[in-house]
């Protein structure tokens, strides 16, 4: 060893997974102010200097965390809106993509929300995945409004409508199992949930058309 | 004078309300955890002990400010919600109020979603006036289910469903903004968007029904 290097300080990925996992639970736990590189480095068995050596800062890392959340989201989304399916039917699909996403990370609408809320601008890898989001669906509303399926309107809009419901429909859970005893995170009252949501938006979007035969 | 007496706390209601005035300032600023006791006695011109003498503590303050906040909101809602207009007007209608509230408190989604996605259980006088909306929309869905003009399906899930459009396209709006260059917070856009909002809820919420002649 060469003792002009400086300290090593450890670099293998496990560090960075370690640090990652750490600040995915503090941030949950805190939010992201009160998550400290302190409480962080500790949780994670690293030391002091390891959020700087593997990310240049905790913003850093609280955006790789972002873009480590958002992405499968948006890959999940985009998938969905290629099926060879009509596009009423795609656009249910996607309602229950989002159900499924936001189930399967809970925390997901806590990071997204704390930033949002605050007003802040989004950063950058949130804005490119809703984007991204956006931009596949308003081009299956366009492809209903072409085909006659889908009532005329501003597809960007109405693809925020849509997003709406798996979104608000999450986040309200906690505050509707308090204070009105209902419990939609699981089991039958979950699919009635889901249910339900997929044909608001689908009634929603619908022209007013007969069914075909 | 006694000097038994304690040292005086000047406990004018004009305390109370710079108070009350600071703590929102600084909560919209600083989230719950960031704004300290001492920021807020400081910015509302008060000494130290202000908060403890006028409501107990900073979590006591906090809960009467939400409820100063929510209550005005219930109270629109639930006038919405008198009137003597058929009831897929009178959702409508509602559509519009939590807008136009919403776009006159522009701090109340941070108040009311730093605690939601937190996953913490929402305070009492949220959970109250939630419940109050709640059960006023419900009822317009149920007469509207009784008279023919609304879907079946669950009337709490119906309501959650409308209150969604007008919560998350406010929400995202700094978002899109700051994204899209779509600026929907004001003007012509804003008219655009409200009415969308109105139409998605009412044809997602419409039996499919021949109108009346």
């Amino acid at each position: 060893m060469n003792y002009s290097d400086p300290i090593p300080i450890p670099s293998s990925d496990d560090t960075r997974t370690a640090l990652l996992a750490a600040a995915r639970e503090l941030f949950a736990e805190q939010g992201y102010d009160g998550a400290s590189v302190r409480a962080i480095t500790s949780r994670a068995g690293a030391n002091l200097g390891a959020i700087t050596y593997h990310f240049g800062s905790k913003e850093e890392l609280y955006l790789d965390l972002l873009t480590s959340l958002v992405r499968p989201l948006r890959d999940r989304i985009i998938e969905t809106t290629s099926r060879p399916v009509p596009p009423l039917d795609r656009l249910g699909d996607v309602v229950d993509a989002y159900f499924e996403h936001l189930a399967e990370h809970p925390d997901l609408p806590r990071f997204l929300l704390e930033r949002i809320a605050s007003g802040q601008p989004p950063p950058a890898p949130v804005a490119a995945v809703m984007g991204a989001i956006l931009q596949s669906l308003s081009s299956v509303v366009a492809e209903g409004q072409a085909d006659g399926s889908i009532r005329p309107g501003n597809p960007i809009l109405q693809s925020l409508s849509l997003i709406a419901q798996p979104i608000y429909l999450t986040l309200v859970q906690t505050p509707l199992r308090h204070f009105l005893g209902l419990d939609l995170s699981s089991g039958e009252p979950r699919q009635r949930l889901v249910a339900h949501a997929r044909e608001f938006v689908r009634a929603g979007l619908a022209a007013d058309l007969p069914e075909p035969p």
